[in-house]
């Protein structure tokens, strides 16, 4: 019996346990993460039933009560989801149908958990997305800070991890900002993709009622409705995977920083250093101060490529429509949005603390980092490049190589490019700006849905 | 020597023959496709010489001249790079030298290997970008033709591959068209960051020569400079990552299409066929008709994303700046430019060639997919939802179902929306026009740096 | 301090807490699965150093009493690991100085939580593969089972998914059988790469303690010491990579029974169906009895893939020796221990229960099913095969090809061979008795180092 | 017509041009590699259809004589696979009939291109892992060799790329060399897996005729018939799964040798060197020697991984029997078994020559990284390690920590332990005696079957 179980189907036998458990898996668990936008995606879907009247005022405006009140409790942790009801949106129709009665039964009228799921999953990964552009506008500007701070700093330039050119600290760190920043642009992209409202479309063929699709993406801030109701379902998993990608991306550019400073602040090169505070010690070797933070950040940033991979296994060769195996999809997406936050917080830290040995610095800049600003010095003075390239290398090698260019390019290239700077955060602000407009619908959307409750 | 080995570079050993095979590996053979890419980044990289006066007119005029040759010599199949000369850069300059004498020697001032192969291959991606976006855009155009003609015809819905709701040709062909058309959305995100010029950054620590790199840039038609020199190298296997992402997307698009169109043709459902023309036998089953043409869709679609995989392999936990590793991102990269066209190619002809069996469709329209149907009926003659999902699945049960619904669907909804078909018109179009600038960029780039060549 | 934070290093200076929280992690939850393997290694560590003499008998004595009892807290679900502590190696030394004092604070002499934790999860990755050989060993005899019921019902076989020869419901089972006995070989490779001792290695560069390691082999049902202290911190994650591929490749064989019976229980084969308890219904579609189950073993299966790249992605492309990233292979590697457990009882449910349709299988016993036997009839009276391959082929086009080969095909074969049959269950038995030295070997083990807890 | 496209199915229909070149695709390129391996199993066939009185004495020497002839050609590159013909089965099948006439048009009987091509890649892949195994012993050998010269040379261990405790350029090496060994049982197992034969088995639902499949089994060297027909075609991709992961684990060897070597031999380190002839330069900067054949090793290896993941998502989710996809596992199979030996020799070659440091190898040996000895010193005066622990680091922080630990672990360890060197060299021969029966197995088919052609 439905009555009984709880669940929003029956085929009317007994279910077998273990198949049941295994069928509901961790859904309850994920499905935590997921309360306030079912809450939020039902208010909107039960204003657009009563607006084709489906719904009277009363059944709305209680319907709209219940969810603001599940939505409250789930944020006081205080709305749990029994196993028995499989999964949120089950959860959220008993809730309502307790409490509201026959117009907790109309609800689920025009609507399937298909569609409902994907528009729930929608509205978080856009929460999410505008949070991790925060972070990481917070990341590019302690990044950006450095440079301000000791951008003029000389440095060897690295290629194949040996001595190249000289460079300086905030050259380093420009490439970590740029990088950063077209990760910005990327969650831009990110949010237009997912700026697609897939409630009304039901299972996956349309609804036969005469709901105003339109609405309800105008109440959920959406800015266009997803037209196609089977594309609904097979973009399970397909946006997702932009979701992940977005955030494997991020988590790249901290991953390749890591790598940086794991190397900068070893010993043998003594660049940089950690504070204190960001070292752990040896369980026995009592001497030792390791970098645990920096690995953790390359080696969690690494594997986030893996739910990346886990979403491509789930949903990789299925035909059309939904399938059970599209319920995986939930797991690396909510995980990666708990995940990401937390490397870009750590990177920030470790970005603003991470200390400099000029005295190291100083003394890494060899003489011949300069052979190739000598040749060109040549160049510049009418030797074809080719020619300048080999008279500098038979200098080196026959150890008659001066560092008269080392003295110019220290006496000729004194700060970091200002200009530069101005440019960064310009471009940072424009990221910012350009993602201001979702940020207005998502907040609308919460105040018009679940009043009071922001 | 390097006068003996041609090579850029010379560290004055004779080198280990095993190392040096090894090392150049595969690059002559992948190098082939971007000869003219090089000619052309090389082309400007010479006017910006000249226009900083490091170069002559006539010897600008020289290089400009031998360029174009060389370009011309390798569409017609007639430029080799010979193993010893490593890569197409190496055998360009030196064919230049040979040709032009001390301009050739001239040519490398002001860059490296390093700016030089990221422009050659952020040139060659515009390009196979761009080439895509065409294909894929009659691939869609395929698509919403069919709609046109046998969008009406009834076909059930699937959901978890057992029959759902009623539904029609038109709308799993829709799903697949607007499937198409957000990939030509994704492929102009990726235009948009691959719009942004490296050339003038050198090994990865800029150049010292006055060289003005946003001159090279308009050149060869990039909206914008690559500000960070360091970046550009770290943007190494960063681009090609979202170049491969764009092909794996919209391969995977004709994975879904051959997934359903494998069941749908087999025999147990019979929906659609294929034509004999695009079937293939068994070499001992003398009555077999095989869709090989469907599975290897699916396999090769599938397949695609370990190039992906291949290009994170080669490029992640690497620390910043240039390693030789990276020179591994060029196959993945080149193949797949070459991979997806035969698959969209191949899809296309599928789409517009597959028959349809309309018998068997008809045939299969039973009463149950009209299940909901009937239940949302009741909704509307205002029985709660619940209440009207419990009715008809007992009468179910009980073999009490009727087919009024059935009845009432079919003469509801005769044909596929016209208005839908005209956004999706609409919507290719506008992608279509949205490339534009980047075609008439690419394009005066080639009239003016290679001329008379196209 | 060590005193007030209980960590088992302390660099003296205040840990900055975010950097905390961020290097535990989740180690706490996944150490919860390797407290009773600690106490196991621990004892046996304890018991080396009183033979070295650097334990006194009742020191010893303490420390065994303190180990049994935290392993039967633990088992009763009594023995948190807070995150002060960091992980379950941390927490198991604080509890045992706490109870021991001074033995306490002995017992980490000559070893490192580098050799300790690698001790503790091989002993762990033992436990479970050897746990799902008992599992696999049921799923086979279930197969089997089917075999011995059914083998003998005609069914068609498919290639590229199109009837290709006429096969029976045993054949199809047979291939699942085998793939599960070449697993149970797999998992018996396995145990034996596993069957090294890595305790007494330190922090990866030995102990200088004449501390003997073939005795902690011994005591811990090892039959080899892990020669190298170096390796030992290599193979971190190397080790792990077998136990996951090996859980990887079992699952693939359920994936592949799924993938089938998704497709034999569709209605438009109807050769097989679940029982109505292993079905599940829609939210919307009163009608619907879906295979979730099938569809979530396929897509959990084939997500298990990403444990192993996850694995990948953590290890790949470090050099030699320790480094906190290996932290990370817990957690994939604690998963699949978990989770292949759940896929293997439930596919063996399905594969007991699933029913089979005589009818329709028998209807779809179609006469071009025997087109090769035709030709290979012609073969045996002397036609050569491309030959005959070309009568038949004109006889089928022509609609000149009758059943007579079917006839003859359904006289001549009627039941599954039961020499088959005993050869899976004597290959069954072989890989179970190859085996039962490992389990003798842990037994012995845990008599002996936890007496009383078993 | 099959008289004129002489391939060997035919539909009647003619052929898309389009579709027939993609399903070609690049079987031709590949097949080449499998001539010889195609000869072998159909001489073997040819001798089976012979003893069940299908072919007579005089068409089987010719069937023979053709092969053997065909197998020579190929050898000589003097045997080409037509696009037309699709695949290298079909061309022999054409050359013999061409050759043999009616003997020729018999040779299929009793098998099809499923089983043939399933025979054929086991033969390769048969014969490349015991070449693996040859080149990994010549690897192993030259790290053993290394151990004996140089093994005894102090430098620091490292964890975290800290300094951690005193070590020898043997621990380091015999690292390395335990996991070449490991990877020598690998292999082994692997041919133990492949020591199936699938030849008999048809399109996977066997075939109708008194074939003696243990014949066939025993002329091509394997010990064991595989039972399950069906199972032959859904191990295709799962047995190169094996071969691939085995040159994967291969290179995950040699990947961590580099990643230590580029350290090592970074100027910042200084332990190691390259020889010159091993390093190569840079086209800008006359001064560099960069380590490409390291990074190379590195990044060759890493993508290695890719070639597993192409074979499992063309392999994976597939229902039970054979599919087009499955010849798409031929590429990564085949491309695997030539990079590995190219990667093996060269690493063997750098393992042999990379040159020692010794002056910064002792420069490095830090007093603090004797600090866990000397509180294991304390150890054996009776202090509790943890006691010993924190009276050492308060030492060091201090600045009391004297350097008698040092001194006293000079004089107490001063060469490799030749008992390991011994015990290594046991292993290898072990593992080598282990693969003899194989190698004699495969000889003996060889001469048997094409006899005169080795």
């Amino acid at each position: 019996m439905s009555a009984q179980s709880g669940r929003l189907w029956e085929t009317g036998a007994a279910l077998d346990e273990l198949v049941h458990r295994f069928t509901v898996g961790d859904d309850p668990t994920w499905d935590g993460h997921l309360v306030h936008w079912d809450c939020l995606g039902s208010a909107a879907h039960a204003r657009t039933l009563a607006r084709a009247e489906l719904l009277s005022q009363a059944e709305l405006d209680a319907l709209l009560a219940g969810l603001a009140d599940i939505d409250r409790r789930a944020r006081a942790g205080d709305f749990a989801i029994p196993e028995a009801l499989e999964d949120c949106h089950t959860a959220i129709e008993a809730a309502l149908t307790k409490r509201c009665g026959q117009a907790g039964a109309k609800i689920h009228a025009g609507r399937s958990r298909n569609d409902q799921v994907a528009t729930a999953m929608r509205l978080f990964m856009r929460h999410h997305a505008l949070r991790w552009l925060d972070l990481l506008d917070a990341f590019v500007a302690a990044v950006t800070g450095r440079i301000r701070c000791d951008g003029h700093i000389a440095m060897p330039g690295y290629t194949h991890l040996r001595p190249a050119m000289p460079s300086r600290v905030g050259q380093w760190l420009h490439a970590i900002a740029e990088a950063g920043l077209e990760q910005m642009r990327a969650a831009c992209d990110l949010l237009e993709r997912l700026d697609a409202c897939p409630l009304g479309t039901g299972a996956g063929f349309g609804v036969p009622l005469p709901l105003d699709r339109a609405h309800s993406a105008e109440l959920l801030g959406f800015s266009r409705v997803q037209r196609s109701a089977l594309d609904v379902q097979n973009s399970r998993g397909r946006l997702e995977k932009y979701f992940v990608r977005a955030a494997v991306d991020v988590a790249a550019v901290l991953e390749k920083m890591s790598c940086d400073l794991i190397l900068f602040t070893a010993a043998e090169f003594g660049f940089f250093g950690l504070p204190e505070a960001m070292t752990t010690g040896s369980s026995i070797m009592p001497q030792k101060k390791n970098p645990d933070v920096l690995e953790l950040l390359r080696g969690r940033s690494a594997r986030l490529r893996a739910r990346l991979f886990e979403l491509e296994w789930v949903t990789g060769k299925l035909p059309s429509s939904y399938h059970r195996d599209l319920q995986l999809t939930k797991e690396p997406t909510i995980r990666i949005a708990l995940e990401l936050p937390e490397l870009l917080e750590v990177a920030t830290r470790v970005a603003a603390g991470f200390t400099i040995n000029a005295e190291r610095l100083a003394a890494a800049m060899g003489p011949e980092l300069y052979a190739t600003h000598a040749a060109l010095e040549l160049v510049q003075r009418g030797v074809p490049f080719r020619e300048a390239y080999r008279r500098v290398a038979e200098e080196i090698k026959a150890g008659r190589f001066d560092d008269g260019a080392a003295e110019r390019w220290r006496r000729s290239t004194e700060r970091f490019d200002p200009a530069i700077l101005a440019a960064l955060e310009d471009e940072r602000a424009a990221w910012r700006r350009e993602t201001k407009r979702y940020r207005v619908r998502t907040a609308a959307a919460e105040a018009e849905l679940l009043p009071g409750n922001h």
